[in-house]
């Protein structure tokens, strides 16, 4: 028998082992095959893939792509009264999404997958993080965990400790009081495991025999940082680390930044620690906010550079102010059983902003500085439609970004713009 | 003739001596002086008697003092529809003001005004601070002044810096950037001339050339602190020393709170720099926030108790959080189309930069690249306030063009490029 054109029997054995349930029935397989599937052919927060996967089931929605559906029937089976779906998006979506369609690729994921002890979770699952929910259609589509089910579970009372690499000793010395103190308050450590205020965050909170959970960029396979490899071991032993990539994939710049949206989401606060006047880390209390979780921040010297970023957000965007354990807990106390929240509904012209910036993230993480790639290989692992690869790859070169070669293309050799300009943009 | 029961004649001398105006008429001496008079008979901040005062006029307020009117016939006089005046709060007020009515007080006190130089002040002169009648019944009786025309003047581009008197090192910098940059763009610095932060602002706002305003608790004739005599001195000469008190009244700690209404009141916004958690400039920042002023805040770390009223006041009372003198400033911009004292022919960035190179040079120039220098020699060679030549020093330490032994500074064998050129001109 077959799925989706593939052989059933190994897909069956595969997923009922990373689902650690033996007696899974042939719907259930085959849904939460597509979404492991889905979770390597869409970008982390691709809106549409969402919606289609929401609206249709994933695995219709992943036979419309299999089957090669016409944009125009795949966009009216999507298009609700009062939201249309443009043919022309479904097209572009259908250009990303395919070339990336490789009959094994969801089963190599998952073989890595059974192999490295790794789970697969979907939203219908009892240790589903139920405040992911509230990304709607940016929701991931499964999560690929390594860890305990108390950690999972844990998530519950999750607050997001996060904050820049480039820590200072006041910035290490400040996260270490406020996961231990959280930890002793009942709370679960969310976090990044980047250096710095992240590492800090989880070892503080192993150190206090607390529950503590990393949320990765890449797949759960592979750690990242290389450097943060016994601390992650650690975590997968006392915590979970998760993330919403199946194995094998490497972290990219926009996986980080998408990788962020699970941090806020899936606590019921955020608080920075120590950040700079651009670390990615506001960037995680820009998707809290918009979420309408709680965010928090730790005031510094306004000598240090290192807190900055911490008092833009108490300026402007309206981070509360926190010194202490005790106050960062008052953002969202246990005690209160944390209500269903409403994402705000994004803009049209917001979502037109992010893109453009978003999608010359993407393409750059595509491209490597020493060998060229062809358009087809951008195309598929940038996952952008192979139209949009094109022209947004000639911008790039007047740019001075990136070059052609006979080969293909690659980063240029001397990036002119700051690193972090697109970061800025997408920012709160 | 007489008034009031006193000798006419050497009231109208006296009060026409610190009035500086010879041609005084009798109505306006006699209003002078009951205003002199009440501002040593009732406490700062009697709403009864700024009542009295506003409703029957300075004179006609102190005849019924003076004749002992009855308290019900006092408060008759004084209710309004809206608004009566019951008689046992009149019988009460006339036993605070009735003890200090003695025949020749006011005399004493104008007598001294005219030894010390200090001038009387009154809601009908063109100088008198006109924000200060934002304290409706709580304004004060008159002023007494010793200082420049052109200090009263700026008054009405007043910023308060205020902060504790147990400054740290870290407070005292930014206090000393804060009123340089603030002086810069055009601001008065107000303060209290209490030691810590007020001090520091008073003298770096001399030292940057610009104007600033001190409010005692006390008569102007004798300084308060006695530590800060000759900074007080030097206010008087380039800037001026207020306080509603005549000469002959020593500061309570009930004036000190009172003084704080005014440093609040005379001010387009208050800005509190370093304060504990129970310090004294919350106070002044509560008048700030009652008057409806805007109100800023300095944070710094949360490990240090000297930044915690601080964090208090963004945290519980809406402080907006400041880091540099831009974002204090930003708290109530100058209207430069009104160009009162400082319309900027070049901005206030070049200002900053030709304000601190020159320091920086002077301050170099003083050091030696072989010998140890104290601070005092320093100070001495440079011209330099003390408290500016540590706070500077300590920046261009961190900037390795200085060095500190047990014996002193020096300046560095290796003076390395000023890497931190950027931060100072971003964060202060």
């Amino acid at each position: 028998m077959s799925m989706f054109g593939l052989e059933e029997s190994e897909i069956a054995t595969l997923v009922r082992a990373v689902s650690g349930d033996t007696n899974l029935e042939r719907q259930t397989i085959e849904d939460r095959f597509a979404r492991a599937t889905w979770s390597g052919l869409a970008e982390p927060g691709d809106r549409l893939a969402g919606r289609a996967v929401r609206q249709l089931g994933p695995s219709r929605a992943l036979t419309a792509v299999v089957d090669h559906w016409s944009a125009a029937r795949f966009a009216a089976e999507l298009t609700q009264e009062s939201d249309p779906v443009p043919e022309d998006d479904m097209r572009q979506a259908m250009e990303r999404w395919l070339p990336r369609l490789k009959s094994d690729s969801a089963l190599i994921a998952l073989r890595q997958a059974a192999r490295f002890g790794a789970r697969l979770f979907t939203p219908e699952d009892a240790l589903w993080p139920a405040r992911l929910n509230d990304l709607d259609w940016h929701a991931p589509f499964a999560l690929w965990v390594r860890g305990t089910d108390a950690a999972l579970a844990g998530l519950v009372n999750g607050m997001a400790l996060v904050g820049a690499r480039a820590a200072t000793g006041y910035g290490e010395h400040i996260t270490m009081e406020a996961s231990a103190g959280l930890v002793d308050r009942g709370y679960t450590i969310v976090s990044g495991a980047a250096y710095g205020i992240d590492g800090m965050a989880h070892r503080a909170a192993i150190a206090s025999q607390g529950l503590t959970v990393a949320f990765l960029a890449g797949g759960v396979d592979r750690f990242y940082p290389s450097g943060h490899d016994s601390l992650l071991t650690r975590i997968v032993d006392n915590g979970a680390v998760i993330s919403e990539l199946p194995c094998g994939s490497p972290p990219t710049k926009w996986r980080f930044l998408q990788r962020n949206r699970l941090i806020a989401a899936a606590s019921v606060a955020t608080v920075v620690l120590e950040a700079g006047w651009r670390s990615g880390s506001l960037n995680t209390a820009g998707h809290a906010a918009t979420l309408g979780r709680p965010l928090g921040a730790v005031p510094g010297p306004v000598t240090s550079a290192a807190s900055a970023g911490c008092h833009r957000l108490i300026r402007d965007y309206d981070a509360v102010c926190v010194t202490n354990p005790d106050q960062m807990a008052e953002l969202a106390p246990l005690d209160h059983e944390a209500g269903v929240l409403h994402p705000e509904p994004h803009s049209a012209a917001e979502d037109a902003g992010v893109l453009h910036s978003t999608e010359t993230t993407r393409l750059l993480d595509a491209l490597s500085a020493r060998s060229a790639r062809t358009t087809d290989d951008i195309a598929a692992r940038s996952g952008l439609a192979l139209a949009v690869v094109r022209a947004r790859l000639g911008m790039l070169e007047l740019d001075g970004r990136v070059s052609e070669s006979e080969r293909g293309w690659k980063q240029a050799a001397t990036p002119s713009t700051p690193k972090n300009a697109q970061t800025r943009a997408t920012v709160l």
